[in-house]
């Protein structure tokens, strides 16, 4: 059900019905990822309190954490000046938000003329998603 | 002219040849602000050690604080698992990310059910950009 409350319509959705959405830590104020929400996404992260994404590819609902358990608690919602992008302030559950294991997904830095990777592994992604 | 560099070859730009780019505050941890880059401003931004972003309304290059002032030291930039999202670290002049003159472009905070401004004017716009 596509709700109608009047503080969604205030976000400038994409063509595609779309908002990028930053997850920072809010403890270690580390910024996690970028995903993106539809209506109904953010209509079901508020509700639940844990962050509920549109996954482009897969192209459905995708309920952070649903199969590694390293799900998101949503403690705080921002909307930007142009009503186009959204921050979540977020308890990460498990420590891990990146499917590759690690903290944060923004683990290459440029360094030079190349990408570098400079964050640890903490969870071995097969156990995570039991491969 | 178009570089050709191999690092810029590895981002995965979008279909208007456009990443989205997170600017956090290096020392606060604070999110500035999104914006959004093609491979000229990406370019540009490591050259010259200040956010150049690409206007997507204005379709044009946007050297961040060339009107106010309000540049932003480029510290680090880090790029997402997916390849298709960019963190800088910054150090933001004048303390003024947003238009609005507000340190952060997130000052709509949702409450209830209704976006609520937290964040004070620091710099009267009018003033930032001489109108």
């Amino acid at each position: 059900m596509i709700s109608t409350a009047k503080w969604l319509d205030h976000i400038k959705w994409n063509p595609d019905g779309l908002i990028p959405v930053i997850a920072q830590e809010a403890d270690s104020g580390t910024v996690l990822m970028l995903a993106w929400m539809n209506r109904n996404a953010l209509q079901q992260t508020v509700t639940s309190g844990e962050a509920v994404y549109w996954s482009r590819s897969r192209r459905c609902l995708w309920h952070k954490g649903e199969t590694s358990g390293n799900v998101q608690k949503v403690r705080d919602i921002r909307l930007d000046c142009d009503g186009d992008v959204i921050l979540l302030q977020v308890e990460q559950i498990g420590g891990v938000a990146c499917h590759t294991g690690r903290h944060s997904c923004f683990f290459q830095q440029l360094q030079d003329d190349s990408w570098v990777t400079t964050e640890p592994v903490l969870k071995d992604p097969s156990a995570m998603y039991g491969l």
